[in-house]
C-alpha cells in the first residue's frame, strides 16, 4: 500500500491524500459506508457503486464471523467475491463488538471468550485468531485486534487495557510475519491507538502505535458517548504524533459535523453506522442540517427530498412520498434514506477533499459546521 | 382506451393484444406488479422501469385510502406523481381487501362498512364512494365495486352477492357518468365477472357484465383457495362469453403455471403478490421450477441465482450469498429476490406474447408447465 500526502490545509492541519492498494485507489479524507454482515443495509452493490461510490467500504470482523462464517467466505475466496464488490474492503478487528457483548464476554491477556448475540454459542478471539479471520475475509486493510474501553472509564483500567491492547498488537504483528496473503491480494495492516480520554495514555499509546511503522494508523475508543470536545481533543493529540506519511483512520465516527472537525486535525479516514442506522428510523443529513421524515410537517410537502441532487432519490422522490413510505413502514422509505444519507456523507468527504486542494477547507468547514447543525 | 387484437393462437385461446391509454401502450398478455400502498415493496420505481419494465402496475384502492389518504392524494395530483411512475396504473376496487376483512365489516346493498386494519377506525365503501376514491387516486384503469365471495360459498349466498354486485355495477357507471376525470387524465372502467364456481352464476354473470359494454372486463372471486382445475373452468366459461374485442383481466392470479394455463384460455390480464410475496419469504420463481433459497442446500453455491440474467441481480448475486442474506435476515436479500421474481413473471409473459405471434403458444406452455412444476 501506498500513501501519498497531496495537500496540506493552510488554515487546520486537514490533508488530501491518496492510497493506493492492489485493489485501487482510495482518495483522502474518506467515508467508508458500513456494510455489517456483507452487505449495506438495504442497498445493492451496484447503487453502492454507482450512486455512492465511495472507494472502500468496511466489513465487521465478529458479524461475518458468525455469519456466513470462514468455511463459506474461504470456498468462495473470499469476502469480495462473495458479495460482488471488487472495489477496497477495510475490516475492523471484532474489539468493539465484543466490547458491546458486556456480560457475555470475557476479557484476559490469552484473548477474549464470548458468547453469540444469535445462538449464544461459545467463542474464543486471540490476536492470532482474529489475524487468521481476516485473512479469510481477504479484507484490503485489516485491523490489530484491541480493547475497546467504555467511558467513562477508570484510569487504571484504561491503562492496563492499552499495555494489553498493545502486547496483542505485537502478537498480531508476529503472527501475520509467519503467514502469507491468501486470495493473491496483500493486505496492509493498521494497529490501534487506545488509552480512553486521558491525554497520557493517549500520548503513550500514539508513541507506540507510531513505532511499530505500520502502513497506517487507526484511533479507536472513542465516539463511545464521551462530549465531542473530548473526542477532538483526544483525536488531535493523537493525529500530532502519529506518522504525517501514513493515513489516519478514526474508527465509527460519526455525525457530519464531527468528521470535518477531525478532518481539520488532521484524520483521513472514517466510518460510521450513522447514516445507515439513522436513515433507517428516518433521520436525513442535509448540507443545511438534519429532517426526521416521520414529522408531519412533511404530509403534503411535495418538494424533492433535496434539491442538492447528489443521488438520484434526492430528486426523484418527494419528501411526502418519503414521509408516506415511513408512516406505511414500507421498505422502500429505509432503502431511500440510506442511499441519501450516504451519498450525504461521501459528497461531504469528497468536497472536504476539494476544499483542502483549493486551499478553502476552514473558511468551508466554519460555514458547513454551523449550518448543518439546525434541524429542519 | 383502446384495445387491438393482434394475434390469436391456433393451438389454444390465447391471445397476443395491445391496450392504448392516455398513458401509453400495454402489451398483452401483461402481468402487473402490486404496488399496494404506493410502492411496489423493496423496489425502486427506477428498478421498477429499468429492469422489470412493466407497462402497467396495481395500487389497492383500500390501502391507498387508509394511506397516505385522499387529502394527501390530492394534493399530490394523483398516484402517479406522489409515487413518480409515469407509466400506467390499475386500482382495485377494494372489494377484495374489504372481504378478507371478514369479522370487522358488514356487507349490506348500500355499501360496506369495515374497520381499519390499522387502527380500528370505522370506514364506509360504497360504490359511488370508492368510484370517487378512484378517481382521486387517479389510475389508468379503474375497477367496479364488488363483493368477493369465500371459497368455498354456499350457492345461495354465491347468487345473492352476484345479484348485488351487478346492481352495484349499475351504481358504479351511473356516477361515473356524472362526473368528470381528475388530473386531465382518462380513466377506463372494468366490471367484475363474480359467481363463486357455480357455472350457471358464472354463464349468467359474464353475460352480464359483457351487455354493460365496458372497455375492458374482469374476472373476479377467483385464486381464494379453489383447486386450479376449478379456476380454470370458471376462467374459460366466462371468456368465452366476455367480448373477444376487450381486454380480460383475471384478478389475483397467480402462479407462473396459473397464468400460462388462463393465457390459454384467453386471459389477457393478470396480478398477483405472490411474486413479491413469496420473495420476502426466500421462494424464487425459475424457467426450471421454485428455489427455496433458505435451504441449506444453497450454502456454498456460488452459482449465479439465474443463469437466464433476466435482471441484473440474477448474474450479479450468487445463490450463497443471497440465502446467506435471508440466513443473517438483511433486507437485500428480499429486495434482491423480489427483483428477480418480477422480472421473471414479466418474462414469462411477454415471452408467452412472443410465442403466441410466432404461433408456437401451445407446445410452448405444455413445455413451460412441465418444466416448472418442480422444487430445485
Amino acid at each position: 500500500m501506498q500513501f501519498k500526502l497531496l495537500h496540506k490545509d493552510s488554515g487546520s492541519k486537514a490533508r488530501a491524500g491518496e492510497l493506493l492498494t492492489d485493489r485501487g485507489k482510495i482518495e483522502t479524507p474518506i467515508f467508508m459506508p458500513v456494510g455489517t454482515v456483507a452487505s449495506v443495509k438495504g442497498v445493492h452493490q451496484r447503487e453502492l457503486r454507482e450512486e455512492i461510490n465511495p472507494d472502500v467500504i468496511l466489513g465487521n470482523t465478529y458479524h461475518l464471523y458468525l455469519r456466513p462464517g470462514m468455511e463459506i467466505l474461504e470456498q468462495a475466496g473470499g469476502l469480495h467475491k462473495f458479495m460482488g464488490w471488487d472495489r477496497n474492503i477495510l475490516t475492523d478487528s471484532g474489539g468493539y463488538q465484543v466490547y458491546s457483548l458486556s456480560g457475555n464476554r470475557k476479557i484476559k491477556e490469552e484473548g477474549v471468550k464470548f458468547k453469540s448475540h444469535i445462538d449464544g454459542s461459545s467463542h474464543f478471539f486471540s490476536p492470532e485468531s482474529v489475524m487468521e479471520v481476516q485473512r479469510t475475509i481477504g479484507a484490503d486493510i485489516i485491523m490489530a485486534f484491541d480493547e475497546c474501553t467504555p467511558y467513562p472509564c477508570d484510569y487504571n483500567y484504561a491503562k492496563r487495557s492499552m499495555h494489553m491492547t498493545h502486547r496483542w498488537l505485537d502478537r498480531c504483528i508476529a503472527h501475520l510475519d509467519k503467514v502469507p496473503f491468501k486470495y493473491g491480494h496483500s493486505q496492509s495492516f493498521f494497529p490501534i491507538v487506545q488509552g480512553s480520554t486521558y491525554k497520557d495514555l493517549r500520548k503513550q499509546s500514539a508513541e507506540y502505535i507510531a513505532s511499530v511503522g505500520a502502513e497506517g494508523n487507526a484511533i479507536g475508543g472513542l465516539s463511545v458517548g464521551e462530549p465531542a470536545d473530548e473526542m477532538y481533543e483526544m483525536s488531535e493529540i493523537v493525529c500530532d504524533i502519529l506518522p504525517e506519511d501514513k493515513p489516519r483512520y478514526l474508527m465509527g465516527v460519526g455525525t457530519p459535523l464531527n468528521i470535518l472537525e477531525n478532518i481539520a486535525l488532521g484524520v483521513d479516514m472514517f466510518d460510521c453506522v450513522m447514516p445507515t442506522r439513522n436513515a433507517r428510523n428516518g433521520m436525513l443529513f442535509t448540507a443545511h442540517g438534519t429532517i426526521n421524515i416521520k414529522n408531519k410537517k412533511w404530509e403534503n410537502d411535495f418538494s424533492a427530498i433535496d434539491e442538492m441532487g447528489i443521488t438520484f432519490v434526492d430528486t426523484e422522490y418527494s419528501k411526502a412520498y418519503l414521509r408516506h413510505l415511513f408512516a406505511a413502514n414500507e421498505y422502500l422509505g429505509k432503502q431511500i434514506a440510506t442511499i441519501h444519507n450516504l451519498g450525504f456523507y461521501l459528497w461531504l468527504v469528497r468536497t472536504a477533499r476539494e476544499k483542502i486542494v483549493a486551499g478553502q477547507f476552514y473558511e468551508w468547514k466554519t460555514m458547513m459546521v454551523k449550518q448543518m447543525d439546525k434541524r429542519l
